[in-house]
């Protein structure tokens, strides 16, 4: 059997979905690359974590075709192998439906960086893509979800390092990292971070009901540079954040 | 003891609703139906969870007459056969309180269909009834529930096996499926969809406090090629989602 | 050691509050009353519930007299044996901060009848207290609390039985029961009927912001017909729920 | 290895904010002080509760050098070290991230003291601090966050031990105690108090969007004769809470 190690670090990656409370059912994916040899491997679709296993996960190549595996892979299969076209320097791909990030993604918002803990990890606001249009969802779905994502991050300018994941518009998350554990991690950040925007918005409103902190599309946030001090003290050659 | 294999299922799913957080003490039950010989297996009523068991199920005709069983039968049971008169596919129904499926309920709400968790389940709104009338409930309460259940979804022309569910207003949600099982994953789907519909409405609002998703009975809601695409990747001769 | 009955009674009862997660660290108590000898069994103030004994628990007459016990009793002693004098037909009493029924106590507001759930067990609003006067709390804060409580009752003519709770204002709720295991039980009912009717507010708002659902005193809830059918189908002498 | 009771104190507390669900991944701190030593014991930075032990805390005195320990101490060593030296009564403080403190913390909004819950513990609103500015950010950010929360505290002529918490514009709660189980105990307080007062907003609508309850800077709030009632029941020379 091909790619042990990366099938066992995708599979543990999976399983920590329902574990972290991400996943209702079969809702969620994550898949591993081997940039080598341009194999990804992924979730089979449809399949209960309980039955998954390391074994039964799916290798497909970068056109999507099997390479090994006698499952259908995640339906989003396509969506996934054109993230990694496109951010060439991604290991790992989550996506999740998970409830908070869903309902700013059917708000059709970006969720924004109202403090530190979102700064932690995502430099600005989450992106929420636009909608497909009805030909792009006519012609190849999965394959056009993925080029809307890219779009969105070429259009804004956005590093996929500096911002690991993207809402897209009245679907849900999908996160990313250098490996498949990374991008776990990103999916569990994101959807706490989207709780507690939906928090702030909550709280921020006045005894007239106007809402106090920014709700518009890319509106200034929390200052700046808090959120740059936060960032950089985690990651950059000046990071200090950790061992 | 009649029909060994459907009491099994129906008791399996009955312990699911506890186990899946979607009930408090004994506040919901399911049923399954043996079509050809026209009897209903049902919880009976008030039981605790704890002391179900797939003996204590009670089975009834299709007019409600106890056929098997020493206890009453769930005070719930003339809805449950109405449904299974009205909608000849079904074989499984679950009544459940879950609190976000009941909050849309007691706000007199369709639940809309806002994105794709939703779209891969329900095809479009999860319609909510209308009240009773006053004589509606005195001549016979559970009864009517699963006439206005059945009129609604005719008047609005639905096929119950596309919109697997319905709140009833002032009370609560109803789902069913070919199976009881399937019936429990409805309710749980049911619930998730609504809390995520309760979040999307949460962080949608503007800054001046107008709300920007569709609210209104029957709304435009994400747009139905993306609903389309996500329900029948799902379902039908053309799904590919699975294995 | 006397009463031993009831004080196992109320020992279980206590210990429900943590397990149903209706309380964090010490917030909250239940006691129960032998109404023969005019004897209340009642927690010790702030001991933690695993620390919490049969035999730990304090006995006091009805002038709130130690008559059996160690420990000081529950600094809300005296309100509970002033419900127990008003409220002649009630046996146990418990007192929580759980977290929904807190946030319409702090709101002043009534929690709504918007549907079933809550007539299956409140025959109407829950209702909530004034604010006590600053005489009123100087004078003997705990003993005021339940005055305002029948007070309350009191006034807007409630059967204690049919409405078995209350929020008092800025504070939080009291539930009461035949015996303490139905105060709990109703303390369980109380916090997710609150739960659901601020779901029930959260979504019932209009695209400008308006609430559709009554939110003022004594406002008129759900159809009164449809909540009297819940309420007597699981009370009094025509009452057809249960075995 | 030095001060090994406060070490045993400090490694408890931190376990304590998993086990009670007060953070996820690494977000969140306790440390403890001996006074008489000028040491601090605090969590190294970055390590995953499950990796802590007592023997890899870190000891840092009152410049923050590393007195004992071969890690990074947190990256917030100096926030804890400045609000030691400002309030001299404490021996533990807190930093997490728990969401509903973090939701008001983003809106930049004190918790209004809106009931006894929060009364019991917390002498006040719990006061939010401005934002640092840039030059503070620059400098020394750690540093200057715990001298913004000083600055917070003395501008209001705040008790550090009658309000023993903030929220941290733009970012999150530090609490603070005895001893560092107290600061704990607190933090836990502070995140209930801070869902409660969040439910408050929420349910205080009435039918046009207006919001009931105060919710501008310092607003009057409950009554204030029932909050010293409640605060003093527990608290000072006349306290007749618990044993």
């Amino acid at each position: 059997m091909m790619l042990e190690e990366l099938r066992n670090e995708v599979y543990r990656a999976n399983m920590e979905l329902p574990q972290r409370g991400l996943v209702v059912y079969t809702w969620g994916n994550v898949s591993g690359i081997d940039r080598d040899k341009g194999f990804v491997v992924i979730k089979p679709s449809g399949v209960e974590y309980e039955d998954l296993t390391p074994e039964n996960l799916v290798i497909v190549d970068m056109d999507c075709k099997i390479v090994e595996g006698s499952m259908n892979p995640s339906s989003d299969t396509k969506t996934h192998v054109e993230l990694y076209k496109s951010f060439s320097e991604i290991g790992g791909i989550v996506h999740t439906h998970s409830p908070h990030a869903v309902g700013w993604a059917q708000a059709g918002k970006d969720i924004p960086c109202y403090g530190t803990t979102h700064a932690d990890y995502f430099y600005g606001s989450v992106p929420c893509t636009r909608n497909l249009t009805a030909q792009e969802v006519d012609e190849d779905y999965e394959l056009n979800t993925g080029k809307v994502i890219a779009e969105t991050f070429s259009a804004r300018k956005l590093d996929p390092l500096a911002v690991p994941g993207v809402i897209c518009r009245s679907h849900g998350p999908f996160t990313w990292g250098k490996n498949p554990a990374k991008a776990v991690y990103h999916a569990v950040v994101l959807e706490e971070v989207a709780k507690m925007a939906m928090y702030t918005v909550t709280v921020s409103v006045d005894n007239i009901g106007r809402y106090l902190v920014p709700l518009d599309y890319r509106a200034s946030e929390a200052p700046r540079y808090v959120l740059d001090k936060h960032y950089l003290r985690k990651h950059g050659p000046n990071a200090y954040y950790g061992q």
